[in-house]
């Protein structure tokens, strides 16, 4: 039998409005048909959330039609017909004798399907960055007469402007990641084993809030003592100890929109020096709150946070923050030092105040922001504390 | 202040016959500088784990030296120091400012190290399928003079064959891969959603089992009516209900050594198609276990489930298993016809009889086994049954 559509996260108008605005991309850089690759960007332009990209696959973006068409492994073509918004003749399956084949794989599926349409003959499109080189090869060597255009990115930076239905999505994720932080602060006790207290906060965002579920499970990054220094490390195979700092980093997540925050927990008494960097942390994130709106840049938005830290005394090297949207990080704009990027309503940004001072000292607070019409709406409700178990 | 080591999953000893081998390799094919890039292989070789590969980094192995070089952004140097057996001279950090740097990033720190140590006059190993495009184009560019060697799977095929070290790991993962399942078996009920359950679940695959806990989150598949006749969804927002069937896979996590694990639960009596397609997967995987053994290939592995599977009737379309490992799958050997991979004792597969026969209907059962020097072994102890709720 054949599978119905299920439920759909958005929409078909808000695809066709996605479309419409990479369409006019196209346009202008000649391109008459795109092949998107990267897989959030699939899932940006169809709703297609399988996590299927380990294998090769496309969405076929053409100016000559409304819908893309996309081209998936055959068994999750299934997927494709139950989530997305695409007919079914726009799901389009290749063959399992093109899995682990060195010689012909998926994305010779996509080229012959490209050849068979004729759908390129007036410029492609490629996301080169998200290709591996030997697919790159192929597209080069089975189309030699067509004009191959650069796409890396250029659908990442469509995304950065969310409609509302999309912050409606974030604020969903939002209220899921305060509750994560408010059972991390019921959890984190002495004694306790560390993967039991991450057990417990992942578990309160996969169950969500107000009867929104949280509706995939996101990075999760814990640094305790002595591995504050660090940023990306999980759980440790070690229990929680009095005195310890804990640096959580968490998000909740609705249909892949992301939204983290970071906090900083203290098992006791925080020292002088923790007590004093977060306090500057806190003053640098107000004082980039009180500047976010519309036009102004993030360069505008970085050095205001560097400026206030510097004034109590605080460096910090690494950006302070970074577009959000699907699957946390989107590679567009950074809070950064000449990073030029007008701020418009609805973008969308994780304020990162996150120092690693030394190698076994750093601390941690942040916020997931919008930009709105005439300023800012942080998104969490967490406070915006140090917090003291 | 420098940080400490941390415990280390290996010791020195194992990182350096890995390295053997992974330099043997390099003898052969005239290479006497590598740069892995993939990030299970940089775990493989220096006992790398944290999350850092959405940024450019690699693991340096030269013929010259004992112990290949790290080389991370700053931030993530701390990491190195605490979890890799390197010495501190061979962890590398590149500076903030080739972060979101379109012209200058990660990968030039890499070569101007190769520049400066002269490490690659002879010859240089790159994983190409595991870089972007624009990074193979650096490479070519900046030390142009040099023999490029393709590397892409070199590493990942010498992990195939693992030490008893890693075997150890890979049964404690399997304890709580069982523990997992347990779990579904308890909460998987009509009326709960599928978010609660799914986060009972994972949460028992964090906490662990034995005194070991899960180091890590896998993925985390649930397929529920009517949407089993896909593969790769995770939880949906709904309750379980009554005579609905439900495909589960998940894995337990050590020291990213991953276990997976596939079985079928259906809630109320199964339809008899259930039933006997399940029947036909248990008597395929039993034909198979009877074979495994060192000196068979993948392909007679294979023919055996194909044949007792059309025994029963029951058509696959889809390969029949995979090498598994650091963080699930292997790209090496796979159950499949045509498939000429020798067996050898301690090369560990997870043998996934998955029938996905309809769009709306497809069944699972598995095991993950390691070969012996003179049979099989299952890692895990779950009955290979259909679970009835």
């Amino acid at each position: 039998m054949t599978i119905s559509k299920g439920p759909q996260a958005f929409p078909r108008s808000e695809y066709l409005r996605r479309l419409a605005a990479v369409k006019s991309e196209m346009a202008r850089r000649g391109v008459e048909t795109l092949v998107v690759s990267f897989d959030r960007n699939m899932n940006y332009l169809a709703g297609y959330t399988a996590r299927t990209a380990y294998v090769p696959q496309g969405l076929v973006v053409s100016m000559r039609q409304d819908e893309p068409t996309i081209i998936l492994r055959l068994m999750d073509t299934y997927a494709a017909h139950y989530q997305t918004f695409l007919v079914r003749e726009h799901v389009i399956g290749y063959p399992e004798a093109l899995i682990g084949n060195a010689e012909r794989d998926g994305y010779d599926a996509i080229i012959d399907f490209l050849q068979e349409t004729g759908a390129a003959s007036a410029g492609l499109g490629l996301e080169l960055a998200n290709l591996p080189p030997s697919a790159v090869d192929k597209f080069k060597a089975r189309l030699p007469n067509i004009n191959i255009a650069d796409f890396s990115n250029v659908v990442t930076w469509i995304r950065t402007e969310k409609s509302d239905l999309e912050i409606a999505y974030m604020k969903e994720a939002a209220a899921i990641t305060d509750a994560g932080i408010r059972r991390a602060a019921e959890v984190i006790r002495p004694g306790v084993w560390e993967a039991d207290a991450a057990a417990e906060i992942v578990a309160a965002l996969m169950r969500g809030t107000n009867g929104k579920h949280g509706t995939s499970v996101a990075n999760f990054w814990m640094n305790t003592s002595p591995r504050i220094g660090a940023s990306h490390f999980t759980w440790s195979e070690d229990v929680f100890r009095e005195g310890s700092q804990i640096n959580l980093e968490i998000a909740g997540v609705r249909h892949n929109y992301t939204v983290p925050i970071s906090r900083t927990f203290s098992i006791g008494k925080p020292s002088e020096r923790l007590r004093r960097v977060h306090e500057a942390q806190v003053n640098a994130l107000d004082a980039a709150l009180s500047v976010v709106s519309p036009g102004r840049t993030c360069h505008e938005v970085a050095e205001v946070i560097y400026g206030t830290l510097a004034k109590h005394g605080v460096e910090k090297e690494s950006r302070c923050g970074y577009a959000i949207g699907i699957d946390w990080l989107e590679s567009t704009a950074s809070i950064r030092t000449g990073d030029m990027t007008q701020l418009k309503p609805n973008m969308t940004f994780h304020l990162h105040l996150g120092n690693w001072l030394d190698e076994d000292f750093g601390v941690m607070v942040s916020e997931s922001i919008r930009v709105t019409e005439s300023g800012v709406e942080v998104l969490t409700g967490t406070p915006r504390q140090l917090f003291e178990l």
